[in-house]
């Protein structure tokens, strides 16, 4: 593997893979100017090791002035070189920075970045970088820029020791783990290293290292195996991002020695506290642990008699002290239903266990909330839980990885989701966001899509999930499609190719709408699952429908979905505060896209777009075929404009999308074409 | 885990298992007689060991008269020690008894045994331990007994090395292999012995000592690792059972170094003449080769554009010369089949790509056939390959090892289901049986159900299973339902327990009929599969359906079954000679058993039985979970009567039984009611 970079640049990480969206051709207008840095410590020194090297590259020059002003200062300058224009931050015009914003301005030929601290000079910078030549246009008064969410968190499902079943990475569709191998902290640090540069440069500022299933060598890596978390964490620091640990809700019996992890035992507390006085000591930065405690077999407080605030509390105070949070997952339901039993509803269960204890939460739980109430289906609605705990601090939690949406063979990109999901108003037009919420509380986290394939993601287009994460997690304002151009900009330097539109549109029209298209050729109208059991890629329309997971479509050869109503199902959309509670009751008032999520129903019943629900079906799985031949046929066009190596990966896995979507289709079609007996309208092949 | 032995025994093999069908008590008739044993040789050894060690325990004595009589004998005397009677063969009685024969007369108080070769004696020895004190009862004449099959063989299904997805024992569920361990023969010498003791008391003559898919350690066992072969061929060598291999046909390259394996090559022949006369020179007994070859994945000679007679008569001609025989496994088939494309048959394969073979094969060929023309369901009809090859010498495969037939968690005694293949006539009534073509040509090949667990065969109960294999492929004559009493009389000495009767009626009312009621509660009407994909335990009714296996059902809501007739369906029917042709072309007159192999009905369609195909299958679904249920209350009576290890084991797999039955039941008639909208005659719950 080659990746695409000028021979005469040194990477800072001399690791051999893809550079991502940070070639150094992202940092050519930056580097063919004269740069000043000012201020000290270890992230100025980082800003001022970005600036040398794309100086190297392109011929500016980059400095530090040791003398400068006390607040630290990037300037841009073209022309002459020397100091052109020293700017304070201006409070009154900002309104404080804080942590890590920044504010950017420009006059008199000079672009100044300015910030508060020097996490923000940093972010300042690849704001810099993103804007590339348009950073050094018109004059403009600072602009201040600060993350919306302060945490913006990534989880890695990664496993010490690779699992017999799940493999080194849970869910890992990019190889190995980049922070693992054979049992010990990876060897090779400058991957990890460039991936702190890759997080820094779309604002993801923490990272859990450890998969949330934390298995026999991972729970010691809070005590005897913590050194390798310090060695990471000493990698990831300098470009702002802090390491988190998942933790086994039991490691007091498993790695502590004594016979009990109950949130009340006398015992349990000092043992928490003096392990976490030991980690704080070690890495004085350390974020906080991540727990999945009482969900799909991992041990918590249940086994105790306990609820989820006592064995929340229980970490909360031991990582009080050091400013540590607790992330406490949410995701907890019966995976032992009886499929029999209609009136037991997953979607339930998380509203149904955490609600009750809203205000009980200590002030540094975060209680992480899956955005769906099941889990991470191409389409769900949002989480009740999400409007139900004023009283604690929530983050929504995201899967930039992608386990049900194609496991990075497929071209799915899925900010246009993500941006649905942050805008949703829980309480109806004009109230406050899902990123509100989360914005009030503890911000955003999502699992991880990478691993140790030399193009991070497996699939080459799935690093833009991984970019756009961070910058909606920043700033969830930002518009998907935006994001997209933003990341094709920095990754595949349109302008120095043959022909930069063409290259633009093209990219731009393959990614930009493959979420819908992969919803159209998968599960139909947020019915969810009809995956293959257990690895989850590929179509089985009954495959869980009589398994204890909770998660059923009850197709029969009158109609399909879910009656979650209060009137006549399970009553999951009185979670929901109104307007939505009345909105997802009504079958005439559901949106089309989440009615076999609500509602069981005929066949032959006719959705708002005019169509049957049969025939709905019919039409999206062929639709969605056909979208994908042309977003292949499209990406052929790309040869010569793109990286041999990046077309040759991605017309790959486009072909196993091809492959797949059409299985999709034909096994969806054929199943609902045999329970239903309706034909197509179109006189189209079923099987 | 505690065998049920008495203290003062010690065994042959003093390994720490279950004695299955050999406990010291089946030995007690024989042990407090007066032995003689004439002849010499290492099966007369083994015969004298075995008098010796019964004498030990229970009062007899035995002793070699080493210049008696030419021919072999074991003399059984009540009363006076010495010798009262010698007999000699006599060849107008009994008509010559073959290498492995023997005849059996009684007169002056004294029981006989004759036999031409050592071998019979050793077989005549397990008679007369089966008969117990029965061969002790009122004078007869010579009754000779012969096995009706030559070869008698089972494969086993073992990786020398832990295969990453199937483990050590491919679909072995009885724990880890008897024969490998860590990449070498098990340490375990006299688990092999006791093993080969097991075999000779039921008929075994031949096993097969690895898996038929040969991967890269396994390979080499024909090479630089046949001393480990030759080390378990010792081991077996002293019961009469003689050792095969499974090999790969890429063998030339894979440990040759040759740059093909072409059966035509000028290379490859002599590298097979050299290879096997290697075998022979380290072990002389050698049985042969089994061959998978060109099936799901396994190389073969298609790669070199030459077919499956070119392949066998390759490795024949290599055997010849010591008499050592290549099974050729019939199991070819297309494993990447189009779900969506009818008109291709996978029951057609195995007879579509060997009949037209038929009379290319060398005389020490043996076409391994499996009985069924899919993979071992609970229920098929018999492969038309049986009737279709009269120019080749044939084996019928069975599987002991209960893949599809509950794993051995599930009581589910399989003699009756072989027995109704054995008998069945291919060419209608009054011609010759399945077990006659069979006799005839190769014998019967079986795949093992025995692993390192300490029952044998994880399920106590399965024992049964291998016994009655063995029993049959001696005597296929012989009726289940008196190999399953044999059984129970030697396994659980009933004669000695608190209530014989009791015990032996339990016993047989569980396990007589327990392979229809397993049929009854899993797939229906001959139609197969719907388990689990992968592991195959389970229901699942759609899990194959949209799959590359070629095994589907093709339920709409109109009905069900595959349509395999000449006139609208695959044409597989007109693989079978008359009446069968036409027997199975006709719905009308089709077994109701096979129905929905052969045909695709409706729902309302009126079995023989008067019942509907769906009101069948609720039928017969109920029927299966409560006739479980009985099973397992019956069995709760034995307590106290069986070893209390034996019975918590059986209790713990009933308690399965019963649940999955349960599963089975509910799984597929929600299904079929959710497709055909019909409701259950008798109002009973249908989900």
């Amino acid at each position: 593997m080659r990746p695409n970079r000028p021979e005469r640049v040194t990477s800072p990480d001399p690791t051999d893979v893809h550079p991502a969206w940070l070639p150094p051709a992202a940092f050519r207008a930056v580097g063919s100017r004269h740069v000043l840095v000012y201020g000290d410590g270890p992230l100025v020194d980082t800003v001022l090791r970005e600036a040398r090297l794309a100086c190297a590259a392109y011929g500016g020059t980059a400095r530090r002035c040791a003398d400068g002003p006390a607040a630290q200062l990037v300037l841009a300058l073209r022309g002459t070189p020397g100091i052109a224009a020293v700017v304070r931050t201006d409070p009154a015009a900002t309104g404080g920075l804080g942590d890590e914003g920044y504010a950017v301005t420009r006059r008199d030929e000079v672009t100044v970045v300015l910030a508060d601290e020097p996490a923000g000079l940093l972010h300042g910078l690849f704001h810099v970088v993103r804007l590339g030549e348009s950073a050094f246009g018109a004059p403009h008064p600072a602009r201040a820029y600060r993350p919306v969410m302060r945490r913006r968190m990534l989880d890695h499902w990664d496993n010490v020791d690779v699992h017999p079943v799940m493999g080194q990475v849970e869910r890992g569709y990019s190889g190995g783990s980049i922070f693992w191998r054979d049992g010990r902290a990876h060897p090779d640090r400058a991957r990890v290293r460039a991936y702190a540069r890759l997080l820094a440069a779309c604002g993801v500022n923490a990272v859990s290292v450890n998969n949330v299933n934390v298995h026999a060598t991972e729970a010691r890596l809070l005590t005897d195996r913590l050194d390798d978390v310090a060695e990471i964490a000493d990698d990831l620091r300098p470009y702002g991002v802090r390491v988190h640990l998942s933790v086994n809700f039991a490691a007091p019996v498993m790695v502590g020695g004594l016979p009990t992890a109950d949130p009340l035992d006398e015992k349990v507390r000092p043992w928490w506290a003096e392990t976490t006085a030991r980690v704080y000591a070690r890495i004085p930065d350390f974020g906080g642990y991540l727990v999945k405690a009482d969900s799909e077999g991992q041990p918590g407080p249940f086994s105790y008699g306990r609820d989820h605030a006592d064995g929340a509390n229980l970490l909360a105070e031991a990582l009080a002290p050091y400013g540590g949070v607790v992330h406490w997952r949410a995701f907890v339901y019966d995976h032992r239903q009886d499929w029999r039993d209609r009136s037991t509803d997953r979607a339930r269960a998380a509203h149904d266990h955490f609600t009750p204890l809203d205000g009980r939460f200590r002030d540094n739980v975060v209680v992480q909330v899956k955005h769906g109430p099941l889990d991470f289906q191409t389409r769900e609605p949002v989480s009740p839980v999400i409007a139900a705990m004023p009283g604690t601090r929530l983050a929504v939690e995201f899967q930039v990885m992608q386990e049900y949406t194609g496991q990075q063979r497929h071209v799915c990109y899925l900010a246009p989701w993500w941006h649905e999901v942050l805008r949703f108003t829980p309480w109806g037009d004009g109230g406050p966001t899902v990123a509100d919420v989360a914005a009030d509380g503890g911000g955003l986290a999502a699992v991880s899509n990478v691993g140790d394939d030399p193009f991070w993601t497996g699939h080459p287009l799935a690093q833009a999930n991984l970019y756009a994460y961070g910058r909606l997690a920043w700033d969830p304002r930002l518009r998907p499609e935006d994001v997209l151009d933003e990341w094709i900009d920095l990754t595949f330097d349109p302008a120095a190719s043959a022909d930069p539109d063409l290259l633009r549109r093209t990219l731009h029209e393959i990614m930009d709408d493959s979420w819908r298209t992969y919803e159209r050729y998968t599960a139909p109208l947020g019915v969810g699952f009809m995956v293959r059991p257990g690895h989850h890629y590929g179509p089985d329309v009954d495959g869980y429908e009589y398994t204890p997971w909770g998660t059923y479509h009850f197709a029969d050869r009158d109609g399909v979905g879910v009656d979650r109503t209060r009137a006549t199902g399970t009553g999951f959309t009185g979670q929901y505060p109104p307007p939505w509670s009345r909105v997802y009751e009504s079958p005439e008032r559901c949106p089309d896209e989440l009615l076999l999520f609500f509602h069981h129903v005929r066949y032959d019943h006719v959705l708002h777009s005019g169509s049957t629900v049969v025939q709905h079906i019919y039409d999206t799985h062929f639709a969605g075929v056909a979208q994908v031949t042309a977003m292949s046929d499209r990406w052929a066009t790309l040869a010569g404009l793109v990286d041999p190596a990046v077309h040759a990966r991605v017309s790959e896995r486009l072909a196993e999308q091809r492959r797949s979507a059409q299985e999709w289709c034909d096994q969806v079609n054929a199943y609902f074409h045999r329970k239903s007996g309706v034909p197509d309208a179109y006189g189209r092949s079923l099987y």
